[in-house]
């Protein structure tokens, strides 16, 4: 019995109903899931482990994706928490909520705490933070404060006068010679009777390069920070805060190697779909063969 | 039968009948709705828009009103803060709790530092706080300690002596020279064995200035501040508390330019308001002057 | 008709009936309540007001009394507070839970913190604290530490050999002459290696002085200040624990004026219920009369 | 009456009726409970106090046993603690959360002071550390830093060029000279744009020499130190970390004497079980005796 069998699967079918034998069987086999096909033929799933292979690494490359995803995240906030540690004198971890300067020296003080980190940003930061550039030189920390224009207030007499039109002043420290508010040549006194607010604004690039080890291109950062001394409510109290805007931008100009690893397995990925969709239309074509060849001859 | 429609609604109403008719029309007119009167006779409903500015503008006057309320409030607590951070020797944020001194030498400490930062008050503030006037010259900061009037305390032999009648004993501290309380030339020494309480008072006037920008005048702040030295358990701990009371008055001369847009806002309202009066009178009137015609009419 | 019984209730009871109606009036008066008795006769219900008065006055005592006895017990915990932020150098409040130290040079500054403070206990505190005396002289501070009796420990070659009988060295330190630990004549080393504990242990005498003012006389506080370096673990870690012994004495000898108050509120206590207590015992004695002269009156 | 009990008591049973009732009494007296055994006889129940010795004091060998080991869980908590205070610089307790360094100076500056530390860890700590041993000289200190291969960053241009390859590279320092790493004669630069990760590693040994006390012998710790500076995400914050792995060995050679109370406590637990044995085996034997005498009586 083994040898005709044998003959049939090997293709062997001559006569009509040996013809039909070997259709049936055919077909049978067709339908057969790969455990069956192993125990009819002895044949090992290969299709069944390509397909799980796809299923794992595929599912890997989606985990990697989020982890990437994340990392945005969290190179966002540990960028404002290293603003805040390196441009807020004295600031200490939480203690956002309850940051305000009370004396007037203590202002000019953190302002001029500002302007000197701003200067010194390049050689202490340790990440990869650099100035915004234009062109060839690099962008300016723009200090301004609004005042009420005009005013004399005495609040001793209980008698006050004041031009409640609100003025800005501005004016632009480039990082290369960072000078303390009162050395100033410029004259930027502030009128802390009339002032509204302090704002100091200033850009600062950065790369996120840690992508790179989880298969994605680095995206460069442009950040812009802004140190707010709120002077509003005239209580003794100016509450300071620091705000970052974020601009994600693809970088212009790059080049990465080293990442053997990566390539690889985006190259497994790669070739492991194409296996697996090569194997699904010859699978679907064999199924449509079989079909027409199966119509004909029971159509005889 | 548009003729003499168009001829009755402007007036031309001369037979009984064309009279009558006239009048029930003017009576169904006066009582239909703005969107009736549209599709009545086209005429744009101008006064319901009107009505509808005016809430608008009637609610943002409220909210105005509340803004300004609710600065008065944190007016107050931010100015408490002030005065704890410039006359509080290394208050931190939320540490009231626990501040208190256990020294001798931190008490003579704690009572020059309010003294000089009393005498600074001026240059340091970033506020608009002064010295309250008398006159012309600046009212000084009373510095109060009551103790037994008479006591000799030996624990050591477990033995004492007291009189328990509670004297009192004044210094006056004028803020152009704020001497430290160990270099006075006048006696004032604390007798820590007898003391009970050491208290500094003093007042600060100040302007609300920031309710300038929501359409209302500055009001003059009187604060009396109280500082306490709190010996009366004798336990080695002297619990140090800051007090204040506020006053709240009209300021005594003032003088307000460059709100351009606070007063237009407020002749919008005024004049809006006004018109609405005019229109809603009108209305009345009308209405009364067709009740009595077609009194007359109809009872002919 | 008005005549009779005045008579009657001035006493001119005399014929048998008048008598048997006088007596009559009389029981009726006795049992009647302060209400009736002014409607009756007009009398101004004095004793009622006498109770009412005493009720109050002897419920302000109670009050007192307890407030007097409450301040014992805080007089106890500020008490301890002080000696934390007196004895334990760098001691921020609510920090006991992680109070250690972690090197040897900041125990011997610990140890020497102590001695210097207890030195200049007498000048720094705010209190009335004072060193217990012996005699005409202060007692000393006693500095004891518990160690191994020997011990060669190796742990780098993971050997070790130890006698672990526990020997104790005292050291007494006068507080006329507090010498660093290091400076002392007398060898007083501290073998970390083998040291389990040093125990600084101290008496402070003070006087409530608090309770004079709420009637009530001062106790004389006996506290006994236990300060523990423990260094059983040997895990480079030593935890200092500050313990307090407390004990209250009434006062050897004392002398307390200007309480005039204080007397004569006593005094009005003391008048009041005598008054009450008299009182009360002539209307005993008047209803005990009473039914005597009823009893004989109507048995006749 | 008394004297025949007596006599069959004490053995005195020769008549066959007297035997009868003596073996009677005998079973009766076996089965009695102390409490029984005392009323009938008087017999003081020193068996019954026994067992109650027994479970006491094997009781308290079991809490003791139980003490030892929790101490193994505090040794190592505390190690940790003590870790953390003694190599990170301005370490606060609870403060690892936020425990990061922020400027390139802080990064030379923090491991500068875990190498200074490091060095004087033997004339420091207040335990008993000690640096692992290889022979005769002390194990070094690891400092090992990864960064990738190569690498130009621009953030300002939105440029750069990187070798994403990892290189490892490893510095060891011994305690006996431990130099800066400024100051090194070998070049070990941080190049903070490329650096990932700076990773210290030390062991430290220590002998939990509290266990002595309680009745154990003490464990040999050997502490492997991992303190990593993570720059993974190049942020600007470098978060540090320090980690411990522990391993507990059997001391190589000790000598323990001086544990007179423990030893003697060992022995009257021995003595106390091994007597609870024998009156047990004897009460055994009895019975089983008893019953032989008494099937053989009766079966006469």
């Amino acid at each position: 019995k083994r040898d005709p069998k044998l003959s049939m699967s090997r293709g062997y079918c001559q006569s009509m109903e040996e013809r039909t034998e070997c259709l049936r069987r055919k077909i049978k086999y067709y339908f057969m899931n790969p455990c069956e096909k192993y125990h009819a033929r002895g044949r090992i799933p290969w299709k069944l482990m390509l397909q799980i292979i796809k299923i794992a690494i595929v599912t890997m490359q989606l985990v990697l994706f989020g982890l990437s995803n994340q990392m945005v995240v969290t190179f966002k906030e540990e960028n404002l928490l290293t603003f805040k540690h390196l441009f807020l004198k004295d600031y200490v971890d939480g203690s956002m909520e309850a940051y305000a300067v009370y004396r007037q020296a203590d202002v000019y003080d953190h302002i001029d705490y500002i302007i000197t980190q701003y200067g010194l940003l390049h050689n202490n930061t340790v990440g990869n933070h650099e100035y915004e550039k234009n062109g060839s030189s690099y962008n300016p920390l723009l200090l301004c404060q609004n005042f009420y224009r005009n005013g004399s207030i005495y609040p001793g007499s209980e008698t006050f006068e004041i031009d409640a039109h609100v003025d800005t002043e501005c004016l632009k420290i480039y990082p290369a010679n960072p000078v303390p508010l009162r050395d100033m040549p410029e004259n930027f006194e502030l009128h802390f009777k009339r002032l509204l607010l302090v704002k100091v604004t200033f850009a600062v690039m950065a790369i996120n390069l840690q992508t790179v080890r989880y298969r994605e291109l680095p995206d460069c950062y442009d950040f812009t920070v802004i140190i707010t001394f709120n002077n509003q409510a005239h209580s003794g109290r100016m509450k300071v805060d620091l705000e970052m805007d974020v601009e994600i931008n693809e970088c212009k100009d790059w080049k990465v190697t080293g990442i053997y690893l990566t390539v690889m397995f985006d190259c497994v990925i790669l070739i492991t779909c194409i296996t697996s969709f090569v194997l699904c239309t010859r699978s679907v074509v064999k199924g449509v063969l079989l079909m027409f060849v199966s119509k004909i001859h029971f159509s005889q």
